[in-house]
């Protein structure tokens, strides 16, 4: 088939696509990722480019304004190639996806939560130093047998076995280091491997990377084993956004030709980013680096370790697998020495994974007598009710709504986004930006402030609707939709106005919808009330600030006492980070996810209509909200 | 540097060597491989070649006639390139190595031992055929749990572990087969791995290979694990001569730039063409194949999986291990499946390896109440003595005469070999080859038969020395040495006579007297007589055929009643088999091993005048040897 050159500026990048290929697709393929919150459907309006000359077939597209097509802005993932073509790339259209964000690093790095120090240290990787006898006529022992008589004086009772690429160089390494070594062990299942051995005394060098793989963003640490020290925090958007914004269309997309390697790649790339990123900024050597933890759900568990999860998304939800044997670096292909170990958080269910495992663990809520609950509000939305005796799992198909994705102006709680807001009553907006400067879009924690406001000032009614009545600047009519103004244009990084519009808010609507009625169908099912919890744990991506007075004022969270949440951040990481360095944190996240009954809201009798009853804001009980008023 | 053109004919190979380069190098570099028994040390004289023209330096060698010099010939492995040249290689010039012999088949099958009846069929690889109920709301747990849950059932109550290879297609092969599947499961240590699970019913299909890798030779066997048939089995020289005949000179080469890469290379190629070869003639494709167990000596263990071995031949000669972990088809390279593996019998010591150790188990030697011995005469002469209390091994450094190497004509015991000799009154000679053609020249089980007709005749003394004082046209000076004429140039297939010298007689003493020494001194060690032995176990490469009187009457083996004896031909072979098979034949060699006590005989008091008594034919107490009567 013909093909044809396309050329993108300012990036001066340019590729060969046969006609027919759309631009999104053409972008990827030379290397630039472009914004997309929908997935390439052509409804978020993100990748917005301008084709300076050549032919390109674009349908009209009600997201467009007239003005923009006039001067040749079309959607990349709707526009076809029919012939060569120079495009530009507006910069607000250029994605941030698999960029390292360090200004993210305190959000992510988060609480650190009480839990986390009743655990014993005993990482993943132990290094042991040996000074071993030198080789006799009388003691002339194998090399290996070497090591293991001096190693079974130093360390407890453990069956240690080994592999060959761990024996291999053995005999070198101990001349080299006159018999004085370091041997690294790893723990696999219930023994500890032999995973290298090094000349001299290493033991000081011993680190890992514990990570959360997240649909919207991949979050890594790099700990001192020793010293349990966190030595640096990155967050990255997941490069797999580039083929959809969530698990469902993520997983179609892996089903097509080469498609679960593009999106192993993209995660791969995000992990080893991080890990190069953070090792160098460390000060750290890869080769000195044999433990990784990950957390994740239980689709990025699948496209990480490169399984097929198409049925994860057909009836009846079977994933291959809920608990990753632990595997090799080099089997991943990642950078940390290829000798090194990686180790899984084991999930539930299709849909209640390794992250909601991780969480469980670090809020303590499988050590507490009490009853808890732990709300993940992340891309999907998961909640966790229980104490010691039993837990109780689900997931709110909430969407990604409080990540900002699917949103006209959403975005994730970055540098730039706006995540206070203030609307005065003559409908002035005073916004607060993560890092001060301009603002680029909205984020989670900005979404519940901005759609407080506008309940009070009256701007949205109960039903979450624009009020066409009110007049003022900020409000007006956009193609099908009325629209807010939360900044204009000349206030923003983005060369546009930032609005919220109605169908954000119907998303919104609906997202704290899922999540609030998931935890009230939840709670009946095992026959209790929300006046039963002694602790509810709020995680997700909210940066470092969640206003739950305001969540409660939409109906998002529950209307009692506020001493009762606690905000626990990234707690998926913080999981990994656990079970990285303890243990006894690793056993007890096996024990969780064999502990949590898994419930499918879906075939819940009576879910359906506790959700209808929580699209309205705060609810249609109004009793349910007593803290509430709301003028009508 | 220049590099220059060598042609070599008939084989019509060209490669571009630069100067300074020897033949042999050149030859092997375009896959010609040369005839050596020395490993290149110009003392064999097997890799003749001739210049046709161009420019080839040779040194004055003692080993090529003034004759042959006129025409050309040079050794390849002291011939030096200075220039482009055209050689022709004589076809008995032309290496065996690698070649696969069926012919040997009957003989390396060998013995089936009684012993091997004994263990329970319980192979390193199982198939397990499950019927699982599909997946419904109800029962929606994962596909890897649903196979293991079914698979409890069906199986005894072992650990199972899986590898992230095993999992990564689970999900499609469990919806192609319609949730009907085999789960091939592999012994690792003492838990049971998920190595694959393959749709529908596959358990009619379950192949493994055991091998023998000895220095000399490879040989192997294709084996129906469900039914414990032979199917198959082939020998092959191994590739490594040319690069060295023994053990020891192949430790040296493996410390050159490459030579471990090389030696390993060789080895597999070796492996890999008899399982090839085997499963195409046996109709078995290569992907029902996940099992395979060697047996061989440390120093081949170590080459074949890639493992410096060069602190065996230094004092205190240490391995870099005894035990080798079973391995995946994978990381060694073998062409069996992929995610099939790789058992190996460990091994005692430095020079007293696993193949030892399998020709142990093969005998029952650990299972009986009585004392027996096993000598296994091959490229070294291991000897174990013991019974279930206790055991004592030691290598009996003989060298490889006894397989034909290092002899003027000397060869495996393959078709072509003299390996029967009778000499009648007037010296006339009649020799037997294996496949009745003309011979190529001497096996193990000739030299003996021919020692034992040239002491009888008086052409050699007790010395060895062959009897100048008689005249006969078959005995005559050559160079330094005097030589016996077995063969004439017209009878045999090699364009030369077929002779036995003073040297080759000196080396089989050597080689006999080490092998009865070490007997002696083992004996002497734990305070025992020859008349305490009950059994006496001979395996070696003699093909199916060796003379204990005739073995008695030169001193290799003691006097003592023949029923006593018993040739196991291959036990390694066969040991391999059964660890292989059974589950408790493996477990029964890992105790083996540790039981033996290895005796370094170079530092054991006595055994140098035991060696030094041994040096005469048949020793120098003939009342030792009551039956052998010879002529004076």
């Amino acid at each position: 088939m013909k093909e044809f050159t396309i050329r993108f500026m300012p990036q001066d990048k340019t590729v060969s696509v046969p006609r027919g290929t759309d631009l999104m697709s053409a972008a990827i393929k030379c290397g630039i990722a472009l914004n997309t919150s929908c997935g390439g459907e052509g409804l978020c309006g993100k990748c917005r480019v301008i084709v300076k000359n050549g032919k390109i077939k674009s349908d009209a597209s009600r997201i467009i304004r007239e003005a923009e097509k006039k001067s040749g802005v079309v959607l990349a993932c709707q526009a076809i190639v029919e012939g060569d073509a120079e495009i530009e790339v507006p910069k607000e259209s250029l994605g941030a996806f698999g960029k390292i964000d360090s200004g993210a690093e305190e959000f992510t790095k988060g609480v650190i939560l009480k839990e986390e120090g009743k655990y014993p240290v005993s990482p993943l990787v132990r290094k042991v130093y040996l000074e071993l006898a030198k080789p006799t006529a009388e003691d002339n022992i194998s090399d290996l047998d070497r090591v293991c008589r001096q190693l079974h004086l130093k360390i407890d009772d453990v069956l240690v076995s080994t592999k060959l690429t761990s024996v291999k160089h053995l005999s070198e390494i101990l001349r080299e280091g006159d018999f004085k070594i370091t041997v690294i062990m790893g723990r696999k299942d219930d023994r500890v491997e032999i995973l290298a051995v090094e000349a001299g005394d290493r033991t000081n060098k011993n680190f890992g990377f514990a990570f959360d793989i997240g649909t919207t963003t991949v979050a890594g640490q790099l700990i001192d084993l020793n010293t349990k020290n966190i030595l640096g925090t990155r967050i990255a958007f997941n490069k797999q956004a580039a083929y959809g914004s969530d698990v469902i269309s993520r997983i179609i997309f892996a089903s097509e030709p080469d498609g679960l390697e593009k999106l192993n790649e993209a995660v791969l790339d995000n992990v080893d980013g991080i890990i190069e990123d953070l090792a160098s900024s460390c000060d750290v050597a890869l080769s000195d680096v044999y433990a990784v933890t990950c957390a994740g759900n239980t689709t990025m568990m699948h496209l990480l370790l490169k399984i097929d999860p198409s049925n994860i998304r057909k009836v009846p939800y079977v994933p291959t697998t809920n608990v990753f044997p632990t595997a090799h670096s080099a089997e991943l292909g990642l950078e940390t020495n290829p000798k090194g170990i990686v180790s899984f958080l084991p999930g539930v269910a299709s849909y209640v994974g390794g992250d909601i495992v991780a969480g469980v663990l670090a809020c303590g809520i499988a050590e507490n007598d009490e009853m808890s609950l732990l709300a993940d509000i992340g891309t999907n939305g998961e909640i966790v009710i229980g104490s010691k005796d039993w837990m109780i799992g689900a997931a709110a198909s909430a969407g990604p709504a409080f990540e900002g994705s699917g949103l006209a102006h959403g975005m994730k709680a970055v540098k730039g986004a706006i995540d206070k807001v203030r609307i005065d009553e003559k409908l002035g907006v005073d916004a607060d930006t993560i890092g001060g400067s301009k603002p680029k879009g909205i984020c989670g924690s900005g979404y519940i402030d901005l759609l407080c406001q506008l309940l009070k000032r009256n701007i949205i009614g109960k039903d979450g609707r624009i009020n066409r009545e009110l007049k003022s600047e900020r409000i007006r009519k956009a193609e099908a939709n009325y629209e807010f103004v939360v900044a204009f244009r000349s206030e923003t990084d983005i060369n546009r106005d930032i609005v919220i519009n109605d169908d954000d808010i119907e998303n919104l609507k609906r997202a704290k919808a899922a999540i609030y009625s998931a935890m009230t169908a939840l709670l009946k099912k095992v026959e209790k009330d929300i006046s039963d919890l002694k602790k509810i744990y709020i995680a997700g991506g909210f940066g470092n600030y969640l206003n739950i007075d305001n969540a409660v004022f939409i109906g998002l969270l529950p209307d009692i006492k506020r001493d009762i949440y606690e905000f626990v951040g990234n707690s998926s990481l913080a999981g990994a980070r656990m079970a990285l360095l303890s243990r006894e944190a690793a056993d007890k996240a096996s024990e969780i996810y064999k502990n949590i009954t898994y419930v499918d809201l879906s075939s819940e009798p009576g879910y359906m209509d506790e959700y209808v009853a929580a699209l309205f804001f705060p609810h249609t009980d109004e009793g349910r909200f007593p803290s509430v008023r709301l003028s009508r």
